[in-house]
Order: C-alpha cells, then sequence, then structure tokens
C-alpha cells in the first residue's frame, strides 16, 4: 500500500506567532530524501478535542502515516498523547518502557550535574503515560520519549516539539521503520531563470506538461524586479534512471523553449 | 459573533520542503497585533479537490474568517480559487473590477520597462477569473489581485503566496475591515527563567493556574543545558488595563515562586 503522510503540528505557540514552525519542514526534506511524501499538515492548539479531531481527519483523508510534533512534555500545556488516545478511544496507561527512559534520562542529567534531582516527580511520570498499544521511542536528547502507535491502519508517530529532540528521535530511531516504506523513484531539478515576468511563462509550462505529461512543474517568482523566476521539475516512477531522464529533459526543454520565446527576459 | 480564524497554506513546494512557510507566522502575528487570534491552519496540495475539501472542513470546525495564501498566479499550478469556487459550489467567472487591475498592473510594468509586452495574454487573464460574488483585492506589487469572498457564513480572503504581494494587500485593503472585527483585550508577556529542566516546573505552572485560572502559560524549552526555558504568558478580557495587570500579575508571581522552590535553578 502506498504511504500517504499526513502531519500534525500541535502548539499555540505556533498559532500565536511566537514561534516559527520549522520542524514540519525539516521532517519534509528528510522524508523527501528517502523517497516519502507528504499529502496534507495541519497545525492545531493544545486542546484534546482539537488534536483528536485533526488526527481522525488526516486518517480519514487516507493518511496511513502521520507524525505529530509538539505537545509530548511534562506540562499542563503537553497534551498530545491525550489527543492520540482520544481518536482511537484508547486509555492512557503507565508505559514501563517509557518509565525507564524516562528514568535513564533524568538519572543521566542528575549525574552530569544539568539537574538537582532525578526524583521521578507526577511531571516526569506524565511523560511515560501513553495511548495503550503504543511503544516509546528513545530519547536520548531530552526526556520525554517519542511514541509510536498501529491503530486503525495509521501508523502515528509522535515527536517532540524540541528540535534536537525530535532530529535525534527521527534519526536514531525512525529510519529503518521508514525505509521499509521506500517505493519507486524521485527527481527533482530546480532552474533558476532570468525571466522577469511568470505569466509569460504559463503557456511554455503547459506545452511542455503535454509533451512530457508525467511530470511537475512549479514556478516560483519573487516581487517583480528582484531576481528573476525559480522552476521547481520533479518526476516520480519506477526507475530512478529513468525519473532523473525524464526531469533532466523537461528541465533542458523549458530552458530551450525560454531561450527561443522569450528571449529578451 | 466572536471571529475564529482558519489559514490554508497552498502549494507543493511547502509540502515538499523547496519553500520554508513564513506567510502564516506574518499573517499570525498581524492578526495578533489586533486582538485577533487563530483557531487552526492547514497545508494543502495544489490540487482543487484538496484546496476544496480544506475550506469546508475549516468552515464545519467553526472559522468564519480564512485566509488563503499561494496559488492565485498566471501557471496552471495556481488553482486556489478553483478550489474555493469547489468548496461552495460557485462558477468561476471574469471578473471585470479584477481585469482592470490586472490590465493595469501590466500596463504600469511594461511602461517601467519590468516586462516587454503589456497583453492581456490567457496566463494574465486568468487572474482575474474569481468565483461568482467575490471581489478583488487591489495589488499593487504583483499581477494576482487578492479575493474577498463572503459565503455560507464564511469570509474568505485569498491572498498571494509572494510574500511581498500578500504583505502589501494585508496592510492596504485589508485591515479596515479586520478592525470592525476586534473585540475584547488581549495581553501577554514572555519570561526568561535560567532554569534548566522543564519539568519543575511543571507543578508551579499548574498551582498558579490554579490560583489565577483566566490565564494560559506555556513553557518553551531549548534543548538541556542550551539557554534556559522561556515561559509564554497570556490571558483574554474585556478590559486591557485588567489583562495587562493580569498578565503582570502572573509573571511576577512565577518568577517569585521559581526564585523560592528552585532556588538552583
Amino acid at each position: 500500500m502506498t504511504t500517504q503522510i499526513g502531519i500534525l503540528v500541535v502548539g499555540n505557540e505556533i498559532l500565536d506567532g511566537i514561534v516559527l514552525d520549522t520542524n514540519s519542514h525539516w521532517i519534509i526534506n528528510q522524508l523527501k530524501a528517502l523517497n516519502l511524501h507528504v499529502k496534507e499538515k495541519a497545525t492545531v492548539r493544545d486542546e484534546v478535542p482539537e488534536i483528536a479531531r485533526a488526527l481522525r481527519r488526516l486518517g480519514a483523508n487516507g493518511c496511513n502515516l502521520v507524525f505529530t510534533t509538539g505537545g509530548l512534555g511534562p506540562t499542563h500545556d503537553d497534551k498530545t498523547l491525550g489527543g492520540v488516545a482520544e481518536a482511537f478511544g484508547l486509555p492512557l496507561e503507565l508505559n514501563e518502557e517509557a518509565l525507564g527512559i524516562v528514568t535513564r534520562q533524568y538519572r543521566d542529567l542528575h549525574e552530569r550535574g544539568v539537574i538537582d534531582s532525578a526524583d521521578l516527580t507526577d511531571a516526569r511520570r506524565k511523560m511515560a503515560v501513553l495511548p495503550r498499544g503504543a511503544k516509546p521511542l528513545d530519547n536520548r536528547v531530552g526526556g520525554a520519549p517519542g511514541v509510536l502507535l498501529d491503530v486503525e491502519g495509521v501508523q502515528v508517530v509522535c515527536l517532540p516539539g524540541v528540535p534536537g529532540e525530535l532530529m535525534w528521535i527521527f534519526d536514531n530511531q525512525l529510519l529503518t521503520l521508514l525505509k521499509q516504506r521506500v517505493e519507486g523513484a524521485f527527481a527533482e531539478e530546480i532552474i533558476f531563470l532570468p525571466l522577469r515576468d511568470e505569466s509569460t511563462l504559463a503557456p511554455i509550462i503547459d506545452d511542455v506538461m503535454r509533451d512530457i505529461p508525467d511530470v511537475y512543474i512549479k514556478s516560483m517568482v519573487k516581487p517583480y524586479g528582484e531576481s528573476g523566476i525559480r522552476l521547481w521539475v520533479s518526476a516520480r516512477g519506477r526507475s530512478q534512471v529513468e525519473v532523473d531522464e525524464r526531469v533532466n529533459r523537461v528541465a533542458n526543454l523549458l530552458v530551450h523553449l525560454c531561450e527561443k520565446r522569450l528571449p529578451n527576459g
């Protein structure tokens, strides 16, 4: 079954403009390197019903792999796992493996002199309370384990919002799992054209996409007069050699047609 | 009726990691300055059914003001207005006022020597084809007018994805409209605490939120040992004086409790 990916960003700090979300951009680029592509992204507030509704909707829209970012920490506003539990009607319960990770992390931080006490307070224990059936993902940077849950045909991967923790878990705990999902090939090329007007490009792009239909051409402009137009050409297929060749052929054709039809830029 | 705001970011370039979306962050902060708050954000690909579905869903979730960004330009991949039309069952038709804006913009760019021809090509004319009932929003930076549509209890505002154009339209065409929606007061304060462990803060935050319930406290960490914890305190209410005072009281209380209970950081 083809992997359809959703990303759910959780956090009032994003929707109130305190933090610019770069986590999802990072995840998207890691996935792209594996030829895995994101169908849809949603950002919701730190509210259990909002999180649950967004998760159910991403599943209903065909996403079978959903990453969440944020909301795994020790404070009251960390509600992602409550949202996951509500979305799929699962109870939340203390997970012994997760508790082992939390315990080890605080012991380690205490031994290194970073924190005063390694006590397993309620706030710390909260991070080991997972939806039933979930597995923790080790986190060696911070206190909150990631969470992996297979439920109702959807694989849910919950990652912390702290970028260094998110990246560590992704790189160290998820790559093997994600590589199993890779299928087919993807190629892309970005061409920079010294043109000042996107509208003159439109018929050229239309012609090329009609001639070579299995390719996607996106034009991206900067404000007029600034610095030209970027064309992003991408394609998917079964063979890497074939898609590389197809994208390269389209890129060359675009450059050729622009030179021929738009000699003055 | 309270304004509930949704943002719909449209563009494969976002979901494929070519472009980091900063437009929605900018819009969120402009709205926050007006005491208008965003409930939810969605990001979808350049596909009419995806755009239409996301718009309907934001409406169903209670959003009565929805901003879209991207997808208003002259090329085949600019599909936002098709998605708006499909979402609300409206035909797309040439809008004479929009055509006037497009015509003026290309004439002006031609006179300034930026482009070779002011001809109203099909690609340029496409930007004046709006859902029936929509009004264009003037754009003096680029070629694509913004779009304003009141339909089924939802006000839809479509802005171009090019940041300079989006900002110009927002600042010059929308502020009067948005100010009519402002109600109540909002205050926020960010406190930086030289603490290294978010979990020790959790019981303090819980105590403060129990004592002063109408306040929201969010803790934001950087990876352990790096640079402390930011606490973001915010509140809403009827009187600006009162919410300013409430947020300030909470901020002082948090600092006091941290100094008292966590003397070693």
